[in-house]
C-alpha cells in the first residue's frame, strides 16, 4: 500500500462503517455529546483446541494510546466520507455531521481507565473503561478492540509457552507467517508475555532489545552450489562471528554431517580463544536429536554450548520435548536436567498466529449513559444469559489470600469499598445459587486493578517500558495457583461480582422483562 | 507505536536478524553480488482441521511491490545496526558491510517473475521467482513471505466461503478481531478471494469500494438507557437512512420484538416512498431464524428485503445454514431457493484470521546460483523427501483439457517448450513410479503461469485493480473441476514435474549423496 493510502487506512478510518453510520444517528438525534461509559472485556479464555488457557496476559494499551493521540478526522478523511453515496445516490453523511467530526471529534475528549499491560486478566472483568461523548466513544470501538484483542491474544500464548519451557530462553521467530504488519504488534506482545527476544529486527530496535538470529539453510546451500561443503559454510560463518557462533546443523544430516562439522569449527574457534555459542536444530525429532547432539557436544568437550530448537513449537510441543528428554536422556548417558537447561526455544508460526485460537473475543459494550445529569445503567438482554454484560459504573478488585496468591477478581459498583468490609459476598456472575462469603481475615490484600490512564484531556499514567511490563507479568503469573497455570484443563479462576452489582443487574433485568418496549 | 518508530519497524528492518547476519557472511566471502535465484512457493494447502483446501488464491503481490519500491537502508536504519553489539561487546556489523547496505543495496536491482494475483495456485509451484544479487535477494525473504503468505491465506479462505455461499453477497466484518494492522491486508485479500465489500472504512476507500455497515446493538441500548425502546431506535435509524435501512433485530428478542418493530418501521418507510433494504441477524440459530423472519417479512409484504446473517460464519457454517434452510423452510411455507437468494453473509473473525489454519507455510528457497557465468542448480537434501525443493531455473505451465478445465500444473526447466511437444510426460513430483503420458491432442491450451513483473530495474507489469483481480479469480475457480472446489475432502489437483526436471533433480541428488561434502 502506498504511503498516502496508509495514512487513510491506518488513521481514524481504521474502523467499521457502522460506527460512522451510528455516529450520525446519535448526531441527528442530539445524543452524540451525551456522556457514555463503555466496558472492554473478553468473555472466555482462548481455547486452543484441546486445551483452554486458564488466564490471559493483558497487552496492547500503549500502542492504542499512541494511535488515539494521532488519529483524527483530517480533511482528507472527511473528503472521502463526503464521497460516500447511499442506495439512491445521495450523500451518506450530512455536512453538519462531517463538520462535527472535523471540529469536535477528538479522542482526547475521552477518559480511559485500564488494567496495566502485563497483568494477568480474566473473563468478564472490564480491562478498559472508556468514558466520554457517546459519538466519540462509539467510534473508538473498532480500533480499540483490534489493538487490545490481538496483543492480549499473543501475550497469553507466549506466557503459556514460557510456562511449558520452564523459564528457558525463548525467542520469537514468527515474522514470515504473521498476519502482515500485525507481526510487529505480535512481536511486542510476545515479549510482554514471555519471549526474551525476537528475530524481528525493526521492532527489536524500537523496543530496545537486541534482535536474535544466526543463519538459514540457504547459507549452506549457497556454499554447496559454489562447489564447497557444509564445513566451509560453517567456517565462513565462524570467521565472521567468532564470538557469536550458532550453527544450523540440519541442512544435510544432523548427526552424521551437521554436528561433526560444527564440532570441528568449535574446536578451531576454541583454539583461537573464542567461545562457541551453540547449534540449532530445525527438523526431525527434536527431543531425540537434542539428546544425541548433547551427547556428541559433551564428548567433544562442549558441555555448555546451547542447543536452539525450532520447527512448529508451541506449549504442547515444548512440554512434550521436555518430558521425552526426562525419560530418554538417561538411556544415552545424558543428564536430562543439564540438557534442559541448555535448550533455547525458537517459537515462530504457532506463537505469532496463536495457532488453535487465532482470535480473542474481546468486546466493547455500552454499560452506562448520563441522562439529565444522572448515570443510567445500560443493559443488553441476551438470549444467551452469559452474554448479558454487567451494567453500570464499576470497579474491579483482586483479592489475595494469606499466601499472597490471587484468589478471586471481584467486580463491583464504583461506589463500593470492599477494603472497608469485614465480610465480602462473592457471587457467581451467572448462577444465582452460587455465592460464597469471604471473611476479611482470610484476605491479605485487596488490590484495585483499574488505573487512570487518560483523564480530562491528559495522559495521567507513566507508560512503563517493556522490561517493567515483563516483570509485572512474571510477578502476576507467580501469584497464580499452579492449577490455574496448568496447560491442560486448568482450574477455573474465580471471577465474582459483588452483592450490590448482582442486585442492580437483577433489578434491571426484571424491570426490563416486564416492559421491554420502554 | 509512534510514527518515527513505525518508519523503522515497517521499513527494510521488517526482517529477521539472520537475513542480515547471513548477508554479512556473503559480503565478507565476496558472494553478496553473485546472481542468485530464489523460488517462493507453499508446500501444502491450508488445512482447517477437518477440511483441507483443494486450491489457493494467490494474493499480495501489489503490496509487496509497493514495499519494495520504498524500503531501503536509510541512515537511521544503518545507525541502529551500527549499535548492535555481539557477545563480547564488539559491533555485530562491519562498517564495510553497512556501507554496502547503504550504497549498493537496492531492491530495484532484483528481477521478479510471479503468478498474478487472483489466480488459482497449488503446492510446490513457484509463485514468485526472485533473481538478483545474493545479498539483496536473501534479505528480501522475510518481508516477501510475510506479505504473500498472509494475503494468499485470506484470499483462499474467502474463496471457500464464497463457494459455500453459492455466490450470494458476502461482506468482510473482521477488523476488530484481525491481527492488528494486518486487518487491512486481510480485507484486501478477502475482496480478492470472494468478499464483495468490507466494513473496514479506510481500506474500502483506498481500494475504491463503498464500505458496508448499519448499526450495532449499542444503538438500541442507547435508546433503552434514554428510557425509550427498540422501536424508537429503529425509527431514528430509518429517519436518518430512509433509503439504506438495514435493522439489527436481535438485541431484545428477534421474533417477538426485533422483526415486528422492523416491519412497523418498514411500513412507515414505504408509506413515505422509500424502499426498506433489510434486517440483520447476529445470534441464535441463523437458519431457523432466517426462515421465520422470511415468513414474517413475506406476510407483511416485504418479500424482497435482504436478510443479513452474521456471527462466527465460515464455509462450513454457511454451508450448513443453506442445507438446513433447504430442508426446513418448506415446512413453514417458505420457498428455500427464494430465501437463499435474499441472504447476505457477514463474515468476520473466522475469515480474517483464517480460523483453523491461521498461517500458510510459504517458503523461499535458493534454487540456483550463477558461478563463473553459469547457473548452478542449488539443492537442499531433506530427511523428509517432500521437502526437497525443485532446483534450478524453471517455468510453470497450466494445462487445460478439451472442456477448458485446468487439468494439471506442470513445472519444468525454463528451456523447455511443452507447447511444441506432441506428447507430455507428467511425473509425480515425489514418487518415481508415478508418471503419465499426455497426448497433445487432449490438451486445449498450455498456459505459462509466471509473468515478468520487475525486470532490469523497471516495473514491466501493469497492476490490475481489485475488480480485475476478482474477475481473474472467478474465471480461474470456474475452470476447476467441482471435485477440486469441494469443501470437504477435495480431489487432489495434479501438480507434475517434467521429465527433464525430474532427471536433473535426480542426478543432483545422486551425486550429492555420493559426495555430500562437495
Amino acid at each position: 500500500m502506498k504511503a498516502t493510502d496508509r495514512a487513510i487506512a491506518e488513521g481514524i478510518l481504521f474502523t467499521d462503517q457502522y460506527q460512522l453510520t451510528m455516529g450520525q444517528v446519535y448526531f441527528r438525534m442530539g445524543l452524540h455529546e451525551k456522556e457514555a461509559l463503555f466496558d472492554h472485556f473478553f468473555r472466555s479464555y482462548p481455547n486452543y483446541g484441546m486445551h483452554q488457557a486458564g488466564y490471559c496476559i493483558n497487552a496492547g494499551l500503549e500502542w492504542l494510546l499512541d494511535w488515539m493521540e494521532t488519529a483524527a478526522f483530517r480533511e482528507a478523511d472527511i473528503a472521502l466520507l463526503r464521497q460516500q453515496k447511499n442506495h439512491v445516490g445521495k450523500p451518506m453523511f450530512d455536512e453538519a455531521f462531517l463538520k462535527w467530526l472535523k471540529n469536535d471529534f477528538n479522542l482526547q475528549r475521552l477518559s480511559l481507565q485500564a488494567i496495566p499491560e502485563g497483568r494477568v486478566v480474566h473473563p468478564n472483568v472490564p480491562l478498559t473503561i472508556v468514558r466520554g461523548p457517546l459519538g466519540i466513544a462509539q467510534i473508538l470501538e473498532t480500533a480499540l478492540l483490534n489493538q487490545l484483542n490481538f496483543q492480549t491474544l499473543i501475550a497469553t500464548k507466549a506466557a503459556r509457552i514460557r510456562e511449558s519451557g520452564n523459564g528457558q530462553l525463548m525467542l520469537e521467530f514468527g515474522l514470515r507467517r504473521a498476519h502482515g504488519l500485525g507481526a510487529n504488534a505480535g512481536a511486542r506482545a510476545a515479549l510482554i508475555g514471555g519471549a526474551d527476544f525476537t528475530s524481528n529486527v525493526g521492532i527489536s530496535h524500537v523496543l530496545g532489545y537486541p534482535p536474535k538470529g544466526t543463519h538459514a539453510h540457504s547459507m549452506i546451500q549457497t556454499f554447496l552450489a559454489m562447489g564447497e561443503g557444509e564445513l566451509e559454510a560453517f567456517r565462513a560463518y565462524a570467521e565472521v562471528y567468532p564470538d557469536d557462533c550458532v550453527l544450523l546443523v540440519d541442512t544435510i544430516d544432523t548427526l552424521n554431517s551437521g554436528v561433526p562439522n560444527a564440532i570441528k569449527v568449535f574446536e578451531e574457534l576454541q583454539k583461537k580463544g573464542h567461545k562457541p555459542i551453540g547449534v540449532r536444530l530445525d527438523s526431525g525429532d527434536l527431543a531425540y536429536l537434542s539428546i544425541q547432539v548433547a551427547k556428541m557436544l559433551n564428548a567433544a568437550g562442549f558441555p555448555d554450548t546451547s542447543i536452539v530448537l525450532s520447527n512448529n513449537l508451541d506449549e504442547l510441543v515444548v512440554w512434550q520435548i521436555a518430558t521425552q528428554i526426562q525419560e530418554e536422556a538417561p538411556r544415552y548417558g545424558v543428564d536430562p536436567d543439564h540438557l534442559l537447561q541448555r535448550l533455547i526455544y525458537g517459537v515462530g508460526t504457532r506463537l505469532i498466529t496463536s495457532n488453535g485460537a487465532p482470535s480473542l473475543g474481546g468486546v466493547y459494550k455500552l454499560v452506562s449513559l448520563k441522562n439529565n445529569g444522572k448515570w443510567v445503567p445500560a443493559i443488553k438482554i441476551s438470549e444467551t444469559p452469559g452474554k448479558t454484560p454487567n451494567p453500570g459504573n464499576k470497579k474491579v478488585w483482586r483479592l489475595y489470600d494469606k499466601r499472597g496468591n490471587a484468589t478471586a477478581d471481584l467486580i463491583g459498583l464504583d461506589t463500593e469499598k470492599p477494603a472497608d468490609m469485614d465480610q465480602l459476598t462473592l457471587r457467581h456472575p451467572l448462577q444465582a445459587a452460587k455465592s460464597r462469603q469471604m471473611d476479611g481475615t482470610k484476605i491479605s490484600r485487596i488490590e484495585p486493578l483499574l488505573v487512570d490512564i487518560f483523564k480530562d484531556g491528559k495522559r495521567v499514567y507513566d507508560l512503563p517500558d517493556i522490561e517493567t511490563i515483563r516483570q509485572v507479568r512474571q510477578a502476576d503469573v507467580g501469584r497464580l495457583d499452579p492449577g490455574i497455570r496448568r496447560l491442560m484443563n486448568p482450574h477455573i479462576y474465580h471471577v465474582s461480582i459483588s452483592q450490590k452489582l448482582w442486585e442492580m443487574r437483577d433489578g434491571l433485568v426484571r424491570s426490563f422483562r416486564k416492559n421491554p418496549a420502554k
